[in-house]
C-alpha cells in the first residue's frame, strides 16, 4: 500500500526537530515584524550559505496567484536559490502591481542584506487575501530577520510562519551512504486550504546533500506527489502554495538519486502528517486506504471523492461509521477514471469490516471511533492490485468557526 | 443572466399547492406505514388515471444507486408509468438481492391494488444508506396508501416523503394556450446531499397535458438541467435521486413542446428553490451569478467551483465578504474549461463591487450579510457574454450537527 503518512513520523523528530537547520550549511530566524495584530512572530529568513546554491520548488496550480508566486516562480527557473523570505499575516494575492512590488522590494531587501542576488530570493506569504501588506513594516522586519540568522534557529523560523497552526512542524532525517552522511530537514505551515495538487501550505526543505538542481527538481516533484499531494483537509486549493528544496552540498556526499528522493520523501511525509495532525478544528485524522484498483490513479481518485465529502467527514466527527456515504462517494467517480463493479465493494472501518459486496456486514456498532484520533477506513474494489492512501480530517464545529470568523 | 431559480417562487403556491394533484387525472395519498421512528408519515403514491400514461425520468449519475432506481430505470424505458409509490425512512441502498426483491413486491403491491402493471410502477426511497426496509411494514403501508388516495391530497403526499426537510415541497402552474389550460404540478424532498448533476432528492412533477413520452422527456432534460442540476447544496451526490415527470392527458390540452418545456421549468425551478431554503441547517441561501464568461458551461464551472468550497461557505455563514475566496475557487477550473484572464475577474457582492480587476475596490464593510437570509455573489469573467446561476447555502454549525448524528 502506498501510504507514506502512517508511518510519517517515525524517525524525524517532528515539531522538536530544527528542521531547516538540521542540514549542515544553513541558518534561519524568525522575527515579529509586526505583520500579525496578534504580534506574534511573523517572519522568516532560510539562507544556503552553500557552497553549492542548489534550488527547486513547485507551486499551486491554482490559476489565481499571489505575487510572491509569480515572482518566486522566475527565481527558481534557474536551479540557484540563496535564500527563502517567508512572511505570514498576509498573503500578498490580488494585490495589484503594488503587491508585485511589495515581493520584489523583500527579496532585493533580502538580497542586500545577504550579499546575494535578489533573483535567487524566494518570496512566501501567507494569510488573508485581497489586502496590501505594510510595506515599511515589512522591510524593516527583513532586516531583522537578517540580523537574527543563526544556525540554530529553524524553529523559529517554523514558528514565525503559522498562521491558524496551532504547533510549529518540522521535521529532519540523516542517512548513512557509503560516502558518507547527509541530512535533510524542513518546515511546513498550514491548518486550512489543504487541497489536493498540492496541500496548501508553505514548506521550506533542505539538504547537505552536494547534488545539482535537475536531480533536487525530480527529487521534490517526486516527494511531494506521493505526500503534500494525498492530504485533503478540505478540498480548497490555495493561491499560494511554494514548497521550496534547497541543497547546500555542505556534506560533500552526494547520494544516489533515489537515496535523495527517499530522504526528501521522508521529510515531506512527516510534515504533511504533522498538517494533517493540526487542520482547523479537526477532531479526527482520517486515512482513506483505497485498495484492488486498477492503477495507482484509480485508487486516488476514489479515495479523493471519499475526502472530498462533507457528509462522510461530518460522520466521522460524530463517531459515526456511516459507510454508506462512502459507497457513495466511490459511485461518483468515472468508470473511466476507476473501473470497478459498484456490487463487489468492501468497506472496512478501524479493522471492522461493516460492508462487504456493497452489503452490509459486521454490525456498526462494532466500530469504536471515539477513542482515537486516529481513523483508518479501508475501501476493496476488487479490480486490481493497486493502492493509494489519502488522508483528510473530519468536519467539525471548530472547522466552521474558525473559517467563519477568520477575516473578520 | 440564466437563473429560472431567481425568480422561481413569483406564481407557483409554494409548500401550499396540492402540488402533483394540481392537474386534472391524478391522485395522491401520504400515509403513516411505520417505517420512520418518529412515527411521522413515511409512504406516498401517485396515480395517473389517465386517459394517457406518459412518463419520463432522470436519475442519479451514480454509479451507486439504489434498487428502486434500478427498478425504475426500467419501468420508464417504454415511455408508460401508470403510478410512482415513494417512502421515506430507509432508502434501500446497498441492500442486496433481498432490497432489489422489496423494491419489486412495493411495485406489485401497488399494481395489484390499483389494478395496473407493475412494469408501469416506479419506485423511489430515501433515508440511510445499507439498511433493509421491514418488508411487511412496507407492503401494509402500500395498502393503506392505496386507500387514502384522493384527487386533492397532493400536500400529503409531499409531506410523506420528507426526511430532514422542515416543510413540505409544492408547486404548480397553470398554463393559458389557444386550445385551453394546462397545468403542470409537482413535489420534492431533499434538504442534503444536493449535488450537481442533479440535486440530490426525490421529485415526482404531474401534467395533465396530451402530450407523449418522447415531448416528455425532452422537456425534462431541458427543465432539469437548468434548475435542479444548478443547485450544489453540499456537494455529495446521491445514490437515489429521482425526478419523473407523469403526463396524464386529462385537460386535452397538447402544448407546443417549448410551452410545455416552460411550465415544467417553472415548477422544477420553484421546488429547487424551495430545497434550496430548506436545506440542512443552512442559515444563508447563495446565489453565484458567473458573467462575462465564453460559454454557459464555462459559467456554470466557475460557479460550481465557488458553490463547492467550503471556505466561502463557512465565510457567508460568518457574514464575512471574503471575497479573496471566491477568487480562490475560480482559479480552481482549468483554463480549457473556461478561459479567462484571472486578473480581470470582478466580484460583487450583495451589488457591492468588492473586486474589481482582481483588486480590493469597494470597502468590504459595505456589504450587508446579516440582514438578508438571501445572498448574491456575482463573479464577472470578461472573457464573454454567457452567464449561468448556481444556488447553495453556507457551511453552518447546523449543517454539522444534523450530519454528525443522522444515522445515530
Amino acid at each position: 500500500m502506498t501510504d507514506h503518512l502512517g508511518p510519517a513520523l517515525e524517525g524525524t523528530s517532528p515539531g522538536t526537530s530544527p528542521g531547516v537547520t538540521a542540514p549542515a550549511g544553513f541558518r534561519a530566524s524568525g522575527v515579529t515584524a509586526g505583520l500579525k495584530a496578534s504580534g506574534r512572530p511573523d517572519l522568516a529568513i532560510v539562507v544556503n550559505d552553500g557552497p553549492r546554491h542548489a534550488g527547486a520548488a513547485v507551486f499551486t496550480t491554482n490559476r489565481v496567484v499571489g505575487a510572491p508566486v509569480v515572482w518566486s516562480r522566475q527565481v527558481v527557473a534557474d536551479g540557484v536559490v540563496s535564500a527563502v523570505v517567508l512572511n505570514s499575516g498576509g498573503a500578498n494575492v490580488s494585490t495589484g502591481p503594488e503587491g508585485f512590488l511589495d515581493a520584489h522590494l523583500t527579496a532585493e531587501r533580502v538580497a542586500t542584506a545577504l550579499g546575494v542576488s535578489s533573483g535567487d530570493v524566494v518570496v512566501c506569504s501567507t494569510g488573508l487575501i485581497g489586502e496590501r501588506l505594510p510595506r515599511e513594516t515589512l522591510l524593516a522586519g527583513v532586516d531583522l530577520a537578517a540580523a537574527a540568522l543563526t544556525s540554530d534557529a529553524g524553529l523559529d523560523a517554523a514558528t514565525a510562519i503559522m498562521t491558524t497552526d496551532t504547533v510549529p512542524k518540522t521535521a529532519h532525517v540523516t542517512v548513512e551512504t557509503p560516502d558518507g552522511a547527509f541530512t535533510v530537514g524542513g518546515m511546513a505551515k498550514g491548518a486550512g486550504m489543504l487541497a489536493p495538487a498540492m496541500a496548501t501550505m508553505l514548506c521550506v526543505v533542505t539538504t547537505d546533500a552536494d547534488v545539482a538542481a535537475p536531480v533536487l527538481d525530480a527529487a521534490l516533484r517526486a516527494a511531494t506527489a506521493e505526500t503534500f499531494d494525498r492530504v485533503d483537509s478540505d478540498g480548497c486549493m490555495s493561491t499560494s502554495d511554494t514548497v521550496t528544496l534547497l541543497a547546500s552540498g555542505a556534506s560533500g556526499v552526494t547520494p544516489a538519486a533515489d537515496v535523495l528522493t527517499d530522504a526528501v520523501r521522508r521529510v515531506c511525509a512527516s510534515l504533511a502528517r504533522q498538517l494533517v495532525a493540526d487542520a482547523e478544528g479537526a477532531s479526527h485524522d482520517i486515512a482513506v486506504h483505497v485498495v484492488g484498483a486498477t492503477t495507482p490513479d484509480a485508487a486516488v481518485a476514489v479515495a479523493r471523492a471519499v475526502t472530498r465529502s462533507n457528509l462522510f467527514k461530518a460522520a466521522m466527527f460524530g463517531n459515526d461509521p456511516n459507510w454508506g456515504r462512502v459507497l457513495a462517494q466511490a459511485g461518483t467517480v468515472p468508470e473511466e477514471v476507476a473501473p470497478f463493479d459498484p456490487e463487489a465493494i468492501d468497506v472496512a472501518i478501524n479493522g471492522v469490516l461493516v460492508c462487504k459486496a456493497a452489503r452490509p456486514h459486521a454490525d456498526r456498532g462494532e466500530v469504536d471511533l471515539a477513542s482515537a484520533r486516529e481513523v483508518h477506513v479501508t475501501v476493496d474494489l476488487h479490480a486490481g492490485d493497486a493502492a493509494a492512501t489519502v488522508w483528510t480530517n473530519d468536519l467539525t464545529h471548530d472547522y466552521v468557526h474558525e473559517n467563519s470568523a477568520y477575516s473578520t
